[in-house]
């Protein structure tokens, strides 16, 4: 594969328009955006205004603003996209998905997160956390790619059947991957998924969280994504809450960022506020499984940060954040029933500076200091036209916006995708890979 | 502008896969689609099958499938597009929207439709049924674009507030337009379309409905878009419902295409289905103004036709049937908290087949006798792989579709869009008309 290691060196970029998603969420017309050597954004306002530079001047046109951070997905499972589409939620999982995904081999994962990297790339994609297991072929595929990467390796009750001491085997093993691949200044950090505490348990849950807290990693777990996935457990504590139980462990100590989030009440919402807990709100995913309603203008309102994900491509199936921005607006009005609920300003800012917020990275915002991870659409479309003021325009790229406009992609300053062509994938390679690695689950998983 | 009259001639259109939307949903790898002298469908079949032909063999590769059908649209409301973005509905209306649109010409409402007629065209929407006033503006930029057009002049009561007489006199007009310009056999049909009930009373819009009737015209009306519309008729009349209300007045006796229908009871739905109204479903802009949720699957079970609309683009703010299709599954599911609700299938049939019955045309489906309404979906692209059977490739095209795989388009024959571009608008200067004109509407109302 092409080798993404090189940086495109300082430059400065000129633009139509500069979406900043600063937290003023300044539109900046005829703006520019330098970037350093470092490949982190230098400066940022309009042209007129810019110091002198000796670096290359680069005008765009366009529009550009941050890459989209997409804070909860299972990359790899292009591999079994669109599989039993339709089918109940427990037929789906037991007699097509589990049977398929038993029989991944690590280079299947490599290349169904390489064709993901390059879904999520060429949409305007430019960081994906990743709860997966195989975190070596995801961490290789991924930076290959040349994606922001959060791998938060997975951690599962089914994989360590034998004995509980197998969990603790499995945290050194993750511990192991901090400590050779994290790397905070390079596009790869490393977190814990423990799946969910319905499925490990409090304990296990609590004891990954030690770990994850030890290094400062994130802790990546699914909470209360359908009705009656914690029942059990809540039964077996008195009618204690998930988050409840979580927090009472200790388990929320740290830095913790729980996925869906449908099925939670006030005193939940409260301790996740309490506690400093985010949101991965994947509302594709949760209205194709039938899993409900995220409470999100409750969870901002308790100052909550709320980001936007994919979720897997299995349960939406596209990985396109900008169908999140819209659709998480969409969702929040209906089901309010009130049109002022979520502005187009509040969803893109889940989907850029709340993913960063989500996964304390320094992201998210075209802002001095923080990785010149940028994108640039091209505006000039029907679906953008016409435009009357600032407000407009952004309103545009919350309803009309979508991957289909994204030209050019830069993270941290080096260019991945130029003229809607991904540079570091060989694209027709990787399809043909997953197609016939697809084929091959099939056929022997007989589904 | 381009005159867009002529026919491409008989052809045999050959394709990777050909989706037909036909009844059994039939998917055909290795297909052939035959196109007569006449605009319409001649044979369709697996190419190896396909009868000896001396017309023109054209391997297009990638799928073709049905043009997509919009049954509810404001078109030429492009031009305010995006203007007062998050308003709450009333300031919305009255601050903005109402302002913008009373200061329209009819040139104006020319490039609005020749804007939003490409921005349709190029995602794959071959018919629209718009509600709009200035129909003879609508309907001569609907023809030069090419797009099969079901026109229904709109009633409202603001037009005619002097006397009842005018509303007689507006349907002496729309009964000219129909005379001049009602062609089945080419792609303008002219119908009714009273606003609302709520709007001109139940006895104007059963005299509209006579009119409709006495020419087998489409009646076209708004019903039960928000929860109190109604309220003050229904109070009137004892509390009767208003579907009821129309029902009893004969209003629904004729052919009717009953936009929205967020809040039907389950004696409304029944009304529906007994008289044969159809449904234009607009699931984003019900979504996007909070005006609630649409009982589709029930509607369904009652074997009641249902139709996708996007609305005007002011409400959602493109004009993406893929969105439709996408977000009406999706809204549906999260409603009855279930994911067998509502299948990909389900959904690509209500924006084809489903439009063409409910706007009484032979569209919609790539079946003989029909019209050759037809586009060419791009399927080399990361979210449509893998494929494992024809059941995954109908859900790539469900959930992970979208206008960017659109290529190519024939409405009757006619290629209108070639390798993403339209051939019968000069889409650069629409968009400098509409966005100028778009500024003078913000400066002349002050908004």
């Amino acid at each position: 594969m092409p080798n993404s290691s090189h940086r495109s060196g300082a430059a400065r970029f000129l633009a139509e328009v500069v979406l900043t998603c600063d937290k003023a969420f300044a539109v900046i017309e005829g703006g520019a955006v330098d970037v350093g050597d470092d490949g982190r954004i230098a400066w940022v306002g309009p042209a007129a205004d810019a110091p002198v530079t000796e670096a290359p001047v680069i005008d765009m046109g366009g529009l550009l603003m941050p890459g989209l951070v997409n804070t909860h997905a299972h990359t790899p499972m292009t591999l079994v996209r669109g599989a039993g589409d339709g089918l109940p939620l427990m037929a789906w999982l037991t007699e097509v998905m589990w049977p398929r995904e038993g029989r991944l081999r690590p280079e299947d994962v490599w290349w169904g997160m390489t064709l993901g990297s390059v879904e999520m790339l060429r949409s305007g994609v430019t960081t994906t956390c990743e709860m997966y297991a195989y975190e070596h072929d995801v961490i290789d595929a991924g930076r290959a790619a040349g994606i922001r990467l959060v791998m938060c390796p997975g951690v599962l009750s089914i994989a360590h059947a034998d004995s509980s001491a197998s969990v603790a085997g499995r945290i050194a093993e993750i511990a192991a991957v901090h400590a050779a691949e994290h790397d905070p200044e390079g596009r790869t950090t490393i977190g814990f998924a423990p799946h969910s505490a319905y499925d490990l348990g409090i304990e296990a849950c609590a004891e990954i969280a030690v770990a994850a807290r030890e290094l400062d990693a994130l802790l990546h777990i699914h909470v209360a994504e359908t009705a009656d996935e914690g029942e059990a457990l809540s039964a077996a504590h008195g009618g204690t809450s998930v988050p409840r139980l979580l927090a009472e462990a200790g388990a929320l100590d740290g830095r913790v960022l729980a996925a869906h989030g449908v099925w939670l009440d006030d005193d939940d919402l409260d301790i996740y506020a309490a506690n400093g807990v985010a949101v991965a709100h994947c509302p594709v995913s949760n209205m194709k499984l039938g899993s409900g309603v995220a409470r999100v203008p409750e969870m901002i309102e308790r100052g909550i940060t709320v980001s936007l994900a994919t979720d897997g491509p299995a349960s939406n199936d596209d990985l396109d954040m900008w169908e999140e921005i819209k659709i998480a607006s969409l969702l929040a009005r209906v089901t309010a029933l009130d049109p002022t609920v979520m502005s187009a300003q509040q969803a893109i800012s889940m989907a850029t500076r709340g993913g960063a917020e989500a996964l304390g990275l320094q992201i998210g915002a075209l802002e001095t200091g923080r990785w010149a991870d940028m994108i640039r659409l091209d505006i000039d479309d029907v679906a953008f036209v016409p435009v009357t003021s600032p407000q407009e325009l952004i309103a545009h790229v919350a309803w009309a916006g979508g991957s289909r406009h994204v030209t050019d992609v830069w993270v941290g300053g080096e260019r991945v995708v130029a003229g809607r062509v991904c540079l570091t994938v060989d694209e027709s390679r990787t399809r043909y890979e997953v197609q016939r690695r697809a084929q091959r689950l099939a056929r022997e998983s007989g589904t």
